[in-house]
């Protein structure tokens, strides 16, 4: 996962996933523009093992967490010094999620999400929808369904990672490692949608498993 | 701040808001590529009234919530339908927050939109820092970083509502009134860094209040 080479920065060229424009709008007789991208609704699940009492959580590269950690200077150059930059500043730790871009239900994409990336294969039921919210604000306001999902080991049927070229690795925490997580100084590696699941799964359901 | 007109998209100019562009590499050998975002990176202050026992949220008009709920079909006529799509569709419910475009220290920015936002004036020690996490892993890697603050009824002193044209409402919540909106089924009009401010506040400062 960490062997990263010839890392370079380009114009953005017609692109199918992000797709920025401007949206004009008069609001109390006064004239605003608003600059925004078109993206995917999308799932995210967050799948606790039972028979073991750990949380699984997906680790990968994410091109958008090392761009931030380039200093300002360094961004505009021909080649980034992955010896400067190594891989690991730019590694996540997320709850495993997906983008809603089949003609499939929530249900079924989240299912499917599971498998391919965390490897178990789950019954539609245990599939428990918590709810839903916008991705964000600022220029993506999209809807993300958010789903709990207890797993056992016997339904860890592949090994997961992803599919196509996807390198995804599984992780997983015990309950007093989440509380480490949510309580360290920062920055911690990880979206607040992760952040949310993690303290929402604290707070209403870990206290059946910690003995 | 629900009087809305004149709603089109336009492509994106250049833009100080939104820069994409793509993130070229080579990971394990195989080269992939990216599309991203450059964002500012960001502060989000969780703002609890003691006197009364209500959480402070700001509620204001989101473009980028209001496009999600337009139909796609609709997206591209001349002018959107605002009898069909009213700007109630558009109104989220959010933490105070800011970007970082001032040569300040993190706390002095929280300070300053407690001010702006919320009529606040709290004093730094007030202000105290929980965390740092990356705003997004799919387009924006930006870092937010997360301030609790516990403020009193004598520390308003300014009706806030945001500076320049911002359209900012504060709204106030009960401890119930929280714990009825994170369990509602949803969509909840508010992106997963609020939710995550809202549980980690129900989990860890809470019980303190409830009486």
């Amino acid at each position: 996962m960490e062997d990263l080479k010839n890392v370079y920065i380009s114009p953005l060229p017609d692109s199918p996933y992000v797709k920025p424009f401007r949206f004009n709008y008069t609001q109390n007789g006064k004239e605003k523009t608003w600059d925004l991208l078109e993206v995917h609704d999308s799932v995210a699940i967050v799948v606790f093992n039972v028979s073991r009492k750990v949380m699984i959580f997906v680790k990968q590269f994410r091109p958008a967490i090392y761009y931030n950690c380039i200093h300002p200077d360094d961004r505009e150059l021909n080649v980034i010094d992955t010896n400067k930059y190594p891989a690991s500043l730019g590694i996540a730790l997320e709850m495993c999620a997906g983008i809603i871009d089949k003609n499939k239900s929530v249900e079924h994409i989240a299912q499917e999400e599971v498998l391919e990336e965390c490897g178990y294969d789950v019954p539609l039921e245990k599939l428990q929808k918590i709810t839903s919210y916008r991705s964000g604000v600022g220029v993506q306001g999209s809807l993300q369904t958010f789903f709990y999902c207890e797993v056992t080991d016997d339904m860890k049927t592949q090994q997961g990672g992803g599919v196509d070229d996807e390198i995804i690795d599984v992780v997983e925490k015990t309950i007093p490692e989440m509380e480490e997580m949510v309580n360290s100084p920062g920055p911690i590696p990880s979206p607040p949608s992760c952040l949310f699941a993690l303290m929402w799964f604290l707070h209403y359901k870990a206290d059946k498993y910690r003995k």
